[in-house]
């Protein structure tokens, strides 16, 4: 398989992170997106929506968006689970996975914060933004999260929730937001740091990064 | 169950859908999110993120995300199934509605749209806004679907796909978007659009329509 991303895009992150938990073997492959080159042509071919991360499985298929590829990965490698326990607990990590895929982390990507320079957002508008989203995201996170138990978010091995939790905080702190709200994310998050599978993955312990 | 919901939040309108495609049956309750009724201690307790849709399942359990909603539905009635035949159908069925339940829809919430206002963004420039989105988001799912049969989005009966594409285009119609782009999607919407539980699903048939 190859997985076409980026050091620093959380999506692509989450995927290093689901691939590296389940033991998987992908090559990566780097499109800087600073540079531009998830727009060039040989890229927007195999990705039209030009953007990281995709997984290129071994019989051609050309996966996108990342929480599809890790339900993809889930169904093709069933252990260990990022999905485990009954329907009722699938459809919570699944609502915190989504609170941080849809509510958060779709207001910061490129697109929408250029666009809210070219309206006139100074850059302390732009991150004043960015952690609003993550204040309010992380909050129903935080609430999501209540009454479970175990060291990460949805009991004692790590699940699709941990797997989308940890790049998000990731770039919280890369915007200094305050974290002392959400002591229950912050442990989770702490619990995960101590595993290779999320080690392996960081943004920094990429080739690509700067 | 109990659907709590609002005529007009797309996010809502998924879960009609899939209701109905399913032929389920749920209690339909409405908070009306222009009045703030989102936002009252009732609700706030039941979804600490005071957002719509939750569905309380006959158990008593609080579910909350709209795809996670929707997965828990599809786990709990197969059958007629969203996310029909293989792994690799499933996470293309899964990719083209999280191009929509991510990259399109949390951009033209109420709350990302009244911060850009606060920023000092007219109207026009919020129309202008929720439309680049869409455009954006419209050309990936054109292109997710341009080698796909059928008169629906993925073949001859409706997936999530489709639950999530009709509530977008109901949206974009709302926008004045062209849609002259993106004729496979227009299509698949018509052919949504003979079928009773769309139907039935429709904001313009709530009885908290205004």
């Amino acid at each position: 398989m190859i997985l076409h991303g980026y050091y620093r895009s959380s999506a692509t992150y989450r995927v290093r992170i689901a691939l590296a938990l389940k033991g998987m073997e992908a090559v990566q492959t780097y499109h800087h997106l600073g540079r531009g080159e998830h727009r060039s042509p040989d890229y927007l071919a195999l990705n039209p929506q030009g953007r990281v991360p995709a997984l290129e499985t071994d019989t051609g298929e050309v996966l996108t968006q990342s929480l599809a590829i890790i339900e993809w990965l889930e169904e093709t490698c069933p252990s260990p689970a990022l999905l485990p326990g009954d329907g009722v607990q699938r459809a919570h990590i699944r609502a915190f996975s989504q609170v941080i895929a849809c509510d958060i982390q779709p207001l910061q990507n490129t697109g929408p914060l250029n666009r809210l320079r070219t309206l006139g957002a100074d850059e302390a508008a732009v991150t004043e933004w960015i952690r609003a989203a993550m204040r309010d995201g992380f909050s129903a996170c935080e609430a999501l999260i209540a009454r479970t138990g175990g060291v990460f978010c949805f009991g004692d091995t790590p699940t699709l929730a941990d797997v989308c939790l940890v790049p998000q905080l990731y770039n919280a702190r890369r915007h200094s937001l305050d974290l002392t709200p959400f002591a229950r994310l912050v442990a989770a998050d702490a619990a995960c740091a101590r595993l290779d599978a999320f080690r392996s993955a960081a943004p920094e312990a990429q080739p690509d990064a700067e």
